[in-house]
């Protein structure tokens, strides 16, 4: 005997999500069966307008609603700053910070030549036609990962850049606030004490 | 900055289930952005149909598209056994050992003070019922889980069901198949010398 139809299927679509094993979608399945009927409906209006409304930024690449995207449309942002992401979603951890006021752009990824990943695969094209196109813009933030790919991608984008007279900066490395020195590892600490600053 | 809103009412969507946090629900649903269309648009069925077109079998509790369901109907099987489990999902595991053909009735639960279930909170009354009116049923094997709350569950059934005459078993405890003796726990030690057959 099997599951009846529509709950085998609804294990299936479980399993395909990424660490979901036939266990854990078995139990989200018989979870779903005890939802309200609201909350299911309303789960799986979200997952079809989210594939059909959300559409890619042409100018930055964040996903949006409306094309151009908000953060690209709002004029009172400071037009000369672009920060370089690898992902959308570091966009919304900088947009919680509330610190930074630019504009964004993201890249899809990474250089990674284990994955076979090189520059055309990921959006530095379309960041060099933003910036020739567009003027107002002075600095490039980079703000890929503090990972061996995220610094060779900055160092890629740095040396394609820097030619056209355009500054380009990279976050600063250093201990995390609230972190113990006795717990940071060495090359945290090596960049620690290498970006020091006078108090 | 919010997320544009199809993905952030699929992030609530995904937090509802249960398990899963914000982080967690943030990855799948950028991972269920870059799926395939037809793969959502069966996720998004399934959710539905699930609700939908699922019922309870008005005679054991099981889940079904059709009332009775496929067990319930099935002629060949059994007619003089019902397994008594604790949930939907058990039947399936049952089934799947292939070495059960008789009936099924789901408890929906167990009898637990803690949580406040008494016997009307369980599907006990259905269970006398049925035996009431089918006398073809001459065993209850009680296949609840070997808790404290299975226990008593099972000892409630066996005093209500044993005065009408039916026999009611247990599904014998001891140590799992492939298991070494030295990982095993005193219970489970005791309860395997106390079953101990002969060879």
């Amino acid at each position: 005997m099997q599951y009846p139809e529509p709950i085998a299927k609804l294990i299936e679509s479980y399993m395909k999500l990424p660490g979901i094993g036939s266990k854990t979608a078995t139990r989200l399945a018989f979870y779903t069966l005890d939802m309200d009927n609201e909350d299911v409906s309303e789960f799986a209006k979200s997952l079809i307008s989210t594939k059909k409304d959300l559409t890619t930024c042409s100018i930055c690449g964040n996903i949006t609603e409306q094309d151009p995207c908000e953060i690209c449309r709002d004029k009172s942002r400071d037009q000369s700053q672009v920060l370089v992401v690898e992902q959308v979603k570091d966009i919304m951890v900088m947009e919680r910070m509330r610190d930074f006021h630019g504009l964004y752009h993201v890249l899809n990824g990474v250089l990674s030549p284990i994955e076979g990943k090189g520059p055309e695969d990921i959006n530095i094209s379309s960041l060099l036609k933003r910036l020739q196109t567009n003027k107002s813009i002075t600095e490039v933030i980079v703000a890929t990962n503090a990972t061996p790919e995220g610094e060779a991608t900055a160092m890629y984008i740095s040396r394609l850049i820097k030619p056209a007279g355009i500054k380009v900066t990279r976050l600063a490395h250093g201990l995390s606030v609230g972190s113990d020195i006795e717990y940071a590892d060495e090359m945290t600490l090596s960049k620690a004490v290498e970006g020091r600053t006078e108090i």
